[in-house]
């Protein structure tokens, strides 16, 4: 049926209701029967919520076996009070399960400054280890108890071969790219049973990470909650991956993006204030890093993102975007294209409008997906970024909208 | 990645916030691209909502191509305002899409007796239908959109071969177990690519119900809104099942009830009010209707239901609600085993109490997966009910929850 963290060997999840969200699941633990190779990339706020120090602290061996999530409350800005909620919520799954408490990692989302309702969270800890399952239900559950804002779950499953093996790769995040772009947190959990040593993993995350959720949010707007944990706990049975440009590891490397650019792109089609998803594609840079700078700068300009609302196949707010990412950039040798997932107009050569019919491209414009493609005709780079387009809707979700 | 209706064959959806119920999905739309085959069951309420009435009278040609629901009003009690409004749901969603008024289906749920909001779900429809898409997260809007009390969406995909060909099976479903169980509504639509005849589809369609969504809704509880529609649209290119004895006609039956069966259980599994899930199996029955009835008076029992929160083996109550379904029972004859899905104890042998280590027993029930099962050594049919536990919490959402 539907194939989630339960169908990854050795894993086991639940989601429940702790009191803390009004009538929602809001606390999960996803757990492995053995302690696994772990890969984590933190937030780059400089304000870090208490469960970040703490995970932070039990990540640096490289080894973790349980994540415990609650949603509905932050637990940022909440001092002494809300570190020791943070370690109560390890010292109490540590102790449920049975486990070494730097094995157990914690991580939170929600309003931030309230104070942390620790009675509650280890309360309902205390219920949920004895529920941990495998049952396709329970990784729904984990899957909607991380979700703030978030108007569906965001969940992925895929499986592979390797070294003769199957392996099973998959995860669950929260996020909603629209309403309060710079406060909601972004939180993504990616289990699998492959074998991979733990500094290769730290690695092969990072980059997957730059990839994908990076490229649906600008840095220095990172959450002071957000959180990409990977764990991989062995059980595939395949030779462990250890050596970074091995075929396995370029295997899992490529599934392990695949997951990471799905679960982002889901993020970015959340959001009830935006009616649009927006590819934005450089090609021809003359390197990976301007590639990427200029598709985040064109993906996080308010004046692109209404332009998409409107349908308006507004060129000059494109290139003058480009122009502002803080990188060498020259107009005059630019093609852009635009139009939906299906079809792309060629709006821009070297630099110069192209005629086009309009009618056609208001047509194009008016799908769900939109793309736009700017091809710098400079070297042989490529980077990809996703948004959303901007709404009267946003404007006013976020001037009614109480966290 | 996750398989949903978007990757059956020639069937597109979406999801959006029509603005009826606060920041979430509450409007959906699932279309064939050809009108497709259709097995539909409707409430046994004497009161039925005003969308009952239109889709009872677009079903009568077996023949549908899309259907339009909506979350948040009910549109039931509404008079003649919501009738109309149900009319314009059709008409618009008709218009939009270019086919027959009475090939579109709509559905309703969420609050009785308010005025149906016609002015934003005809504008909501207008939007979502260039918006129709068969990629994944579409499937999750649609899955989303039509939620109420509901704490997870509720999805399901099959894939199997048939006559040679690929068939795609996928389903969504709404309705939680445990809150309001007088009222809320139960939906499922599910679609399918194979190529089936109207009336033998009706027929399967019939005998899938009633060994899954019946078998967790006691007769005479359905609310005023409930719907299963099934849409068959031919694209999997396999020889036409017409013959309801036929080998074909047997896999998809199978498969059509395991779709039903895995949704049901899901709906049994949410609720907040709820902590167990308990699988209620009779065997030996001397007939099928007689298994049925007696496995859903024993769900249905207030008394067994309280005993399983409480961890209690209580064969007393099991017996007794077994005895009070209104036939033939004959204690005397039975064997009963409790426990969880793993392990069963039998606490009976021919309804004389056996020994058991009631501390043993106790562990096996504090599982989140229950399972009770009673032998009538009687005959060879046999019947399986879900049913969750009632909770002190179960009463106090009762007593505090306003739709």
């Amino acid at each position: 049926m539907i194939k989630n963290i339960t169908n990854v060997r050795g894993f086991t999840c639940w989601g429940a209701h702790s009191g803390v969200k009004s009538l929602r699941r809001d606390l999960a633990i996803i757990h492995s029967e053995v302690p696994a190779s772990l890969g984590i990339v933190f937030t780059q706020n400089q304000v870090v919520a208490e469960p970040i120090k703490i995970t932070r602290e039990h990540a640096k061996n490289g080894i973790a076996q349980t994540i415990v999530i609650n949603a509905g409350n932050a637990n940022a800005c909440t001092g002494e009070q809300g570190y020791e909620g943070a370690r109560a919520m390890v010292s109490t799954a540590a102790g449920e399960l049975g486990i070494d408490e730097d094995l157990v990692l914690v991580a939170s989302t929600g309003v931030i400054g309230e104070p942390f309702p620790t009675g509650e969270i280890v309360n309902s800890v205390k219920e949920i280890v004895p529920k941990l399952s495998n049952r396709s239900s329970a990784g729904s559950f984990a899957a909607n108890a991380i979700l703030t804002t978030d108007t569906f779950a965001k969940e992925g499953f895929l499986e592979f071969s390797l070294d003769g093996r199957e392996v099973n790769l998959a995860g669950i995040a929260k996020g909603s790219g629209m309403i309060h772009p710079n406060m909601a947190t972004m939180l993504a959990f990616i289990v699998t049973d492959v074998d991979i040593a733990p500094e290769l993993l730290q690695k092969v995350v990072k980059e997957a990470v730059d990839d994908s959720f990076n490229m649906i949010t600008v840095d220095g707007d990172t959450s002071t909650n957000d959180m990409v944990a990977v764990l991989a706990n062995g059980k595939a049975g395949n030779e462990r991956i250890a050596d970074e440009k091995s075929k396995d590891c370029n295997v899992f490397r490529n599934k392990l993006r695949e997951m990471m650019q799905h679960l982002a792109k889901l993020i970015v089609s959340d959001g009830e204030g935006s009616s649009k998803f927006v590819e934005y594609r450089v090609d021809g840079a003359p390197d990976k890093q301007t590639a990427r700078t200029i598709a985040r700068s064109i993906s996080d300009s308010i004046l692109v993102k209404t332009a998409m609302f409107g349908r308006d196949p507004n060129w000059g707010r494109i290139v003058s975007a480009a122009g502002n990412a803080g990188v060498p950039f020259d107009y005059t040798a630019v093609d852009l294209y635009l139009g939906n997932e299906k079809e792309r107009v060629k709006v821009l050569e070297k630099g110069r409008p192209v005629a086009y019919d309009r009618n056609f491209m208001k047509k194009l414009l008016r799908e769900s997906h939109l793309s736009v493609k700017l091809d710098m005709c400079e070297g042989e780079a490529s980077a990809v970024a996703w948004g959303s387009d901007m709404t009267t809707d946003y404007v006013l979700f976020n001037s009614v909208y109480t966290t």
